[in-house]
């Protein structure tokens, strides 16, 4: 099955926003083992709309459509389709209910006459209820058996839509079952990951490793199609454990909805230990990103933001001689930023971490991008050094994510494997 | 003019990467003047690459290519636009020492075989250097006299050589020039800045005040079609004293460049002043926000992550009378937050933050998304009440943004505005 994925709206054109909606598509199209060939975007123009629909039912057998199903008169996607396939709008009147559901429950907006036109559906067409608004999506079958999806624009209404409906639903046309697993890594480079198995790669017919990377962290994908969930999963298996063995402790997690803060969130839960935070370049950033994690508040003691040698002096306890003799980014500095925050309590972990973001401030002993980060965990002190390239943003950005993992390591090492 | 944006890569398709250069560009478009009616996205195909230029050559006057140019065999844009245009492919010896040169500066890459492909042009175009790569951008004219012009994927390649030298070249073959000035307004939701303005976009025709919404922020830009830069400034300048009218204190910058945390850290330069940061439920987002301007380290003393009401005893001197009767989220308690950050220091500017960024916390009297923000400037408290709509991560985004303006308008309330 060969997919287009058609995006409509105006906003595109002008770049007023960025089309996030076809990435998604394509990808979830990846997982379901369809092939997409063309994405085009196209403005609120029922001329140009329809001249792209007629091009995409001569080269693609599926046809994804998000956006223009608003109440406005711009919305035109229904419309346009409706007319290029010959087929009439009819109301439904499920829709209409659900509409009126909706503007009940959203106490203080009132139904205006265009909310009527959401209750419109392509005659024939299979409707997909929206849980997030009130345009619904629509399945429509061609006579020549081609199938059009119209989705909804605005992406909190398109992906769980998406997720509850049309994957499911496209999936069961595929022959057999895709079957897929995930394994996120850090602390490993892209390009080597990639080179560590690049043989795996070069080999492979069923299943699929399709390596995505990320600031700091790559995610493999390994995909089998087969015939049932089952046989998928058995296929799977041994290449992720050949994964497994190749990226040991470097892999954070499997589980597709999980990310390295969670990781580590649960990491202290788990073993009962809270944590304090002294942040110098990343000013705060990476103790925002445990902070994401709903429920950090059970862990997180506190944390300093200490820029300056006198903040690090005051609230930290570094020792005026160590920055004098050592630096602010140093070893040292980092050591005792680690103790100082945890302040030597019980059950406490700490992270520390002093570098050199940039533009300005480097020399050729310490250049822009040298970062210490320093963890303290049941007791011990772990300090390491990092070399990290690019801008200002970019060497926070890998200082955080890179912090967050010797933080995860660090707390595995002291009461994982030691316990074992 | 009417432009067609072509983006070349498999891993669009496959959905690895957002196109954001197809964005970029037409936002560029846009401030060009030039219409934008279609964008098209293939993979790395001969043949469906081909079909794809012949489309937009038979509806467009303007081709922008994006991707496809590197070393690689894979890369064909350069390939098949020749093909297409039925022109050959010819060594360019400037573009082959900078190649040289680039690998020179680049200590420890060595020039492979497949990179001097990169040397070769299209016949009769237009090279345009690369300072960022060496894949250099191209500009052909076809005898319909349509332009196509090859640019590299990779935004840092890509931006730099679109602004530096393809934007004027475009800006040349449009009729006249276009002058356009932004303002960048904050504290106002999108909705309210747009009603407030409908009057003036319903009745634009030169210039047009085109509305960019991002999280808590809105960016007018106004833009004039003049035979003359100078003309176009005249033109432009009656819409944006209006618009300063309108919006008056709402506005934080009229650069394109400066963003709100480089306008906060200038007024702390500009009036002498340091500042202390006290966070709650944003976890260090707002000082990491600050430390985004290069050189902030000057004007951050230090701050401090109080997730715990015993932190905000020990670090901040909040009284735990205050945290017992009005509760750690209340305009008491961020009172007394911002000024134990202050620490009644001398020139000494303070800011905090506490709020319920949900999802669990919230109750009838205050709702996920209370949060108070109060700032200490001058020896003067002031604490604002939010009511914030959206999930966490929102929430915070919100929290910082508003931060960050309520320390903008209190500055100049005090510093700027009093001394008049």
């Amino acid at each position: 099955m060969i997919a287009e994925l058609i995006s409509v709206g105006t906003e595109i054109l002008l770049g007023n926003i960025v089309n996030t909606n076809a990435n998604y598509l394509a990808r979830k199209c990846a997982e379901l083992g369809i092939s997409n060939y063309y994405q085009v975007s196209v403005g609120d123009n029922e001329e140009r709309l329809a001249s792209v629909i007629k091009t995409a039912l001569s080269r693609a057998d599926l046809l994804i459509l998000t956006g223009g199903l608003g109440p406005t008169k711009d919305d035109l996607t229904k419309e346009v389709t409706a007319k290029v396939l010959n087929k009439k709008l009819i109301e439904h009147s499920h829709t209409k209910e659900r509409i009126i559901e909706y503007f009940t429950r959203k106490k203080g907006l009132e139904i205006t006459e265009n909310n009527w036109k959401q209750a419109l559906i392509i005659e024939g067409s299979t409707v997909v209820d929206n849980h997030n608004g009130t345009a619904p999506g629509l399945i429509v079958k061609t006579e020549e058996g081609k199938i059009i999806i119209l989705l909804p624009g605005p992406p909190n209404e398109l992906q769980p839509m998406f997720d509850m409906d049309i994957f499911p639903y496209l999936n069961k046309l595929q022959p057999g079952v895709l079957y897929s697993e995930m394994i996120k890594i850090c602390g490993i480079g892209e390009s080597k990951a990639e080179t560590m198995i690049q043989d795996l790669i070069d080999g492979q017919t069923n299943p699929t490793i399709a390596p995505y990377a990320k600031t700091g962290e790559v995610h493999l994908r390994i995909t089998a199609s087969a015939s049932t969930m089952v046989e998928g999963k058995n296929l799977v298996k041994p290449v992720v454990e050949e994964l497994e063995k190749r990226f040991s402790t470097h892999i954070y997690t499997n589980k597709e909805e999980e990310n390295l803060e969670d990781v580590v969130v649960n990491l202290l839960v788990k073993h009962n230990l809270t944590i304090s935070t002294a942040e110098s370049c990343t000013g705060g950033l990476l103790t925002g990103r445990l902070v994401n994690v709903p429920g950090a508040s059970a862990v997180l003691g506190e944390g300093f933001i200490t820029y300056s040698n006198e903040a690090k002096e005051k609230y930290l306890n570094v020792s005026h001689e160590t920055l004098e003799t050592y630096g602010a980014v140093s070893r040292e500095t980092a050591a005792e930023m680690a103790r100082g925050a945890c302040n030597n309590l019980k059950n406490k972990t700490s992270i520390a971490v002093t570098g050199l973001a940039g533009p300005g401030g480097g020399s050729e002993e310490k250049p822009v991008g040298t970062v210490y980060i320093a963890c303290m965990v049941n007791g011990h002190v772990k300090v390491e050094k990092y070399q990290f390239k690019g801008n200002r943003q970019k060497i926070r950005e890998l200082t955080v994510i890179n912090g967050l993992n010797l933080l995860r390591t660090s707390i595995i090492e002291e009461f994982e494997l030691n316990s074992n």
